[in-house]
């Protein structure tokens, strides 16, 4: 099936959530046209669209296609590579190669963000710490990545997808952390600049000056 | 490919993992020759070729196949699904319900193993909530599950491999937790029984009595 012209896409979307920026670029790669329809996190009013798209986790993003419901980003991004076999392949065809396209977008998934909040909610000591375990993951994946373009090879897709939302908010972790992830990892930052190159990516890309504002205003609000 | 005759297949196992008990049902359900060997859980020793295979997490279950490491116990029944394609299929071929099933598998990833870790772990009026969290994760499974037989229909797959390893702990849960799972949710238990007639689940069922032996003697050891 490759019907984009004719489908019905809609996203449930917030141009803050780096999970939401995974979708926005798999939509981007592929070139399907779609509307997207934001949810608003700063109030956390959420919408009885999403509501009901998503009963289980009431979260976005939610991708709805065709009047179908599809949630959680890395298996939203999965979904578009099988529903739209347009080109580029998000995901290798061989089936070795597909496992370990998900083990390193899990390992995103299992470890970037939540280091990233503890870095960001804690102080002193605990946030050394913190900061120290956040550039153990990058040099994790700086060392999958090694000396290729991309995490799987010569072309972009489903791992450089789950990470790279990440990068938009790294000045923020830079920031508040103290450290220069450049100076740490150099070739995944290398990487995050070849991906911001992509028109799907820098479309996608937040302000890191408005991003870091409203963290800031975010974390006095709860006290940190 | 269906070469499970000349391939060799190699699975680092426990026979107390739930998540090795994933592969194992799954390599079973293909018909996949296969060996095993054991990781020693009880003195947490590692053998060298954990260690080299699954680098980034140190954990089992690994399948090695061929030489080549898959890691991650759903990722690698999806290995084993789109690498042996005899019968019977563990995902559905549809995109949408591919989606359905990897969602699903996740939410059970996600929410049934720190549930029943957290019912375990605690006493007294901490337990109670626990044990109430165990069981809304398991009614909202029941009511996914609803009247089919498997959870993505009429036949067992993906989901159910994600879940049914969970069962084999059910008398401890529910020993410990004082509650009665299938009073709560009659037909998952149906559902767990029905997939325990299948020699591919019976195979790799514990002993729900000497799991729970185990599993005292480590909460005596850990002080709970």
């Amino acid at each position: 099936m490759d019907s984009s012209a004719v489908d019905d896409v809609l996203l449930l979307d917030s141009w803050m959530s780096v999970f939401c920026a995974r979708v926005r670029i798999a939509l981007d790669e592929k070139g399907i046209c779609y509307q997207k329809r934001e949810e608003d996190l700063i109030t956390g009013h959420k919408t009885s669209l999403l509501l009901e798209s998503n009963p289980v986790h009431k979260k976005i993003p939610v991708l709805i296609h065709n009047g179908k419901p599809i949630c959680e980003s890395n298996i939203i991004v999965e979904y578009i590579d099988e529903s739209w076999k347009s080109e580029p392949p998000l995901l290798p065809s061989d089936p070795y190669l597909r496992a370990q396209a998900r083990f390193w977008a899990d390992y995103v998934d299992k470890k970037v963000y939540a280091a990233s909040m503890k870095l960001m909610m804690t102080k002193g000591e605990e946030q050394e710490k913190a900061v120290e375990e956040f550039i153990d993951i990058l040099k994790v994946l700086e060392g999958q990545l090694g000396d290729k373009p991309y995490f799987m090879g010569e072309t972009f897709g489903y791992v450089d997808i789950s990470l790279v939302p990440s990068y938009f908010s790294f000045y923020s972790y830079e920031t508040l952390g103290n450290f220069s992830a450049e100076k740490e990892c150099p070739k995944l930052i290398a990487w995050a600049k070849r991906c911001m190159e992509r028109q799907s990516v820098s479309k996608s890309a937040t302000d890191p000056h408005k991003i870091h504002e409203l963290l800031l205003k975010y974390l006095k609000g709860i006290g940190v």
